[in-house]
């Protein structure tokens, strides 16, 4: 980029690595218009549905997983993880011809991309290398460093492109950092976003054992800049740990959060025991 | 966490205990088509939701309390605490299969736990302790303090594990406290926090024989950070307390407001007044 | 309160006298629906609505009143006077369950009761004795001032359990003082509050032959702080009052403004001409 | 005014003098449930319409003019000048009788009334007597300055009591001015604020051979301060004019817009091809 | 314009030139209501809307283009290019009188105008000359200067009067300059504003291979300044382009953000697919 020596260094933005593509669905049931219908015509309809789920679950389609929401917002949501952005599209379009279906009511999607960020493994992997001894800027030096970032990257692989966690609840919300008059995520230097993000990463550390975060990355694809997927199987957990989180400053000055939303975990031939306005 | 040394400390966010979950769920009735039904149609379908809401009610599934609404947000109002999330989810589940639920529409619903503060009541054990002139540090004196604080805590559980007030009016809304680019909650160092709080509860305190104050904790849970329920026999002392709030700082400064709702206590078997469009 | 010497003094809010409870109620005209009736249909439809209004408009359940509405926010507004928060859900509940419901559509209701402010009053009161000459802190002194608050008491009761005003025109808007990092009403000192609403005040009287102003108070009860209602006979005063009061800084610096409603008096039997489609 | 001798003066709200009122009505159509009426019903229905809008646009009635609009926002806009509230009320209710209203879903409406500041007509007023070289304050003056004012006054009473413009393209937006916590145009000095409105009308005069700019004052009738309509032959010139304007301190600084609408003109029969889909 | 010299400068402004007129047009499918349909039905209705987008998408009426949309915002999304602002009505127009019109909801549209600034053309042509070291002021140097700016505005041309961009992916949005207080881009000094712009270029240039950029200017037009439209044959690569801009101080500081839409290009007969619930 000879002919453009002012731009941006590329090392500014962070470095980040993406996975499967990601689609939160959810709906409201229909419920008045849905118990209108004869029983075997509801058990033949959710027949319909649970073999499409059954199919889109499956390792085939790659993971789709349902959640009985809380509150008015909506029944039930989807989350669908897909190889690329064609089969997502495909998934939603299938649901669609579902007779299932025309008994719901679309009330929110998120899509993004599940990411994790190179800088932090880059870090590492500097840390490794140099904890070795070797001559700062030698061959050696330089090799040692691909091998461990070829490694770095490939634990980061696993947690892009992983399947959707098992856990009971699930709470969801999209997120964008602050772009303030005087609290500027985007204005502030690397190091210093960095340092915050530290701090963030730490609290989210203290409850790894009770609680699998899955970040989608969304900039250019939805309303928000991230869809955040909490997974746990104790619901108290979220508030502590969000809570917890509220006080660290990458939060305080430079969090601006979206709705939330809870769900808790069903299988997909629970769907029976769902739209017959039970819980399994 | 001796691997993260440079960690938030755990004091720093508020220590909190939980109890019931809480979920409060409005609805609008949809006149024209209910008063379309026949009269002994119309009976049939009270009568079942009585039996419902009697059911709810009882403290078998614990607790549920039914309001009339003020104006054209909605008509009524549900008020359900339950041990768990899942009870409160089939709670509502179990709402929509019945056949009164195709008259409703919904306008707003809010999740959220009972929560009161550990803080308060770690100064309180600690100041009796003090009183006592045990030596500080000293063995005595922590075992003093625990039993103070097993008390404390008791005390604090009396009040989360609760049933709804039984008062005729009640006001209900959203909140969170402001993270603005001057004025910012969560920046606050923790001593101010508290020195707020306790100016803040000072207000509650002087109105305690008048009004019933129940907290719902809902980060994580709904889109503001805590739904705030006030219960009294008085209509009027809702706005003199909240207005003698709003001059103080904690509310002046940090505090932002979601809707209010207002409405009037009914016993499960007023529903057959309500829905023949008056009030018991 | 000897037990919270530091609680904000109770002079610090400021103190108020309340009247009746208010709703404001507007309606859009499902038009193509009420015009596909039998002529005959809707003629009894509306003599059954005339009649109803007449009762609730009459000094039994107090006072109501009826406004055609410009513009596509709505068709008709009506305000309701009432002594108590029972009576005023009473009146809407009977309302809905009028044969003209069916055809209306609810756009916008607002609920607060009557205020006016104790604080001049109580200056007032002190002028009178302290011109009089009595020795301050004297016995005589004390009794002077509490006849002529009651007579101040008596004055402002006469205004806030009041009727609505006869004017044509209504120009009804809520309205809140706001609390924002620089400009915040709540964090002034009580002088200055006073001070800026006197100012206020004086361009209020400026305009107190052509506008009757009657303040509604909702902290606690509906989405905003007040409930503004202007009644004139004439509309352009409305865009000079408002106009003027702008550019003081009680509004320039601290006010916040809802939604604006501009309403036309029309008469119990008028509803015959408006659901005619005219206007009386 | 004497017993209130801090008022503001009345000089320091901007001196505006009022003409028409005016409303603007967004609809859009139901295609599908309109275009499965027969081609004969329809026919009669715009018959019908277009008769009632020929009468309403002709000088009887005043003057409404008809627009078809671009985008999902709606179908088509109707302006109405009418000389007095109740007038523009009257209309609105008899455009609710025609058929054709209920193909219509209202979108989106807009109430003020022409205003012109007085105060730009005042400083020429004093100018042209200046250059007269009469005595300040003699009798002479005095009278010179009210016959300069009334011609004044006449000229500015010729464009607020005016017809529709006729050309084909329409820009509607609402606005008002920024009353912010450091720009608060309310709070700024007579004379800034009138030497910021002399560098608006000059950009504003740039374009008045292309441009025709009628100003609805709105403050007391409807949601923003100003309706603002540019009425033009060509559509660039509105984004050249606005653009340029937003660079001056009047809009930089000052201004917060509503949405934006644009239309074509269409004459009163020219409905039967907006209804059958087409653009005249 | 000799009588209004203190004028804001002509050259204040940002010269653009603008091109082709632009309609984006979104819409659910309301899929029960259309999977209700006999089959042969559906295909009648499928093969009428192939027929007038095949029309549409031809260089006839311009350009028009087909996108099936990923979430729940909407199913497709049109893409019109037109040579003037009656043409893109008349084509919304004529696309209302399909009988697949009646099975779509509209979601969402923006119109504006493709734009290019001449600033840097001007820029250019001013070093071109220069470097020819012809004497400035000379008649020969503004010859020159002519023919440069001659040749520079017609490569402008070809790229507002373009159309629509092959490419599988589209990622739509529209934004604003913001005019916050502190940050305010319309207070900038001209050459602030250049500046930060060519920063800005230079990372669109960056990605210049794999993404083509479509602005269209929208001020007069619709409710944002600007809907920028981004095509490309991975979608990962909308991620890392707008992230990227998003540090970049043009974007961190002054602009504000609506909705994203993100597309997958279709061609006209794959309408048929489409309606059957695939993806082409």
């Amino acid at each position: 980029m000879a002919d453009h020596p002012a731009a941006t260094p590329a090392s500014d933005a962070p470095q980040t690595i993406e996975g499967h593509f990601v689609l939160h669905d959810a709906y409201a049931v229909m419920w008045p218009y849905w118990l209108a219908q004869a029983p075997q015509e509801r058990s033949a309809i959710v027949t319909e549905a649970v073999g499409w789920l059954q199919d889109e679950t499956g390792v085939g389609q790659l993971h789709s997983a349902l959640y009985s929401l809380l509150g008015q917002k909506g029944d039930l949501m989807l989350i669908h993880y897909r190889k690329n952005v064609d089969a997502l599209n495909r998934t939603e379009r299938s649901f669609k011809r579902l007779r299932l279906f025309q008994f719901l009511k679309p009330v929110y999607s998120y899509f993004s991309v599940i990411e994790a960020s190179l800088n932090e493994a880059t870090a590492i992997a500097q840390h490794k290398v140099a904890d070795r001894g070797l001559v700062a800027g030698s061959a050696e030096n330089a090799e040692a460093f691909e091998v461990e970032m070829a490694a770095q990257r490939k634990a980061l692989e696993s947690r892009v492109f992983r399947f959707i966690p098992e856990n009971r609840y699930l709470c969801f919300y999209p997120m964008s950092k602050r772009r303030g008059d005087k609290h500027n995520w985007y204005a502030l230097r690397p190091e210093e976003r960095r340092g915050l993000m530290r701090g963030h990463g730490r609290i989210g550390h203290k409850y790894h054992r009770e609680v699998v975060q899955v970040i989608g990355g969304s900039i250019g694809f939805d309303d928000w800049e991230w869809g955040v997927s909490l997974h746990a199987d104790q619901p108290l957990v979220f508030k502590k740990l969000i809570s917890e989180m509220r006080f660290d400053p990458a939060s305080s000055l430079y969090a601006e959060f979206g709705p939330f939303w809870f769900g808790i975990r069903q299988q997909p031939d629970d769907l029976a025991v769902l739209f017959a306005g039970g819980l399994a």
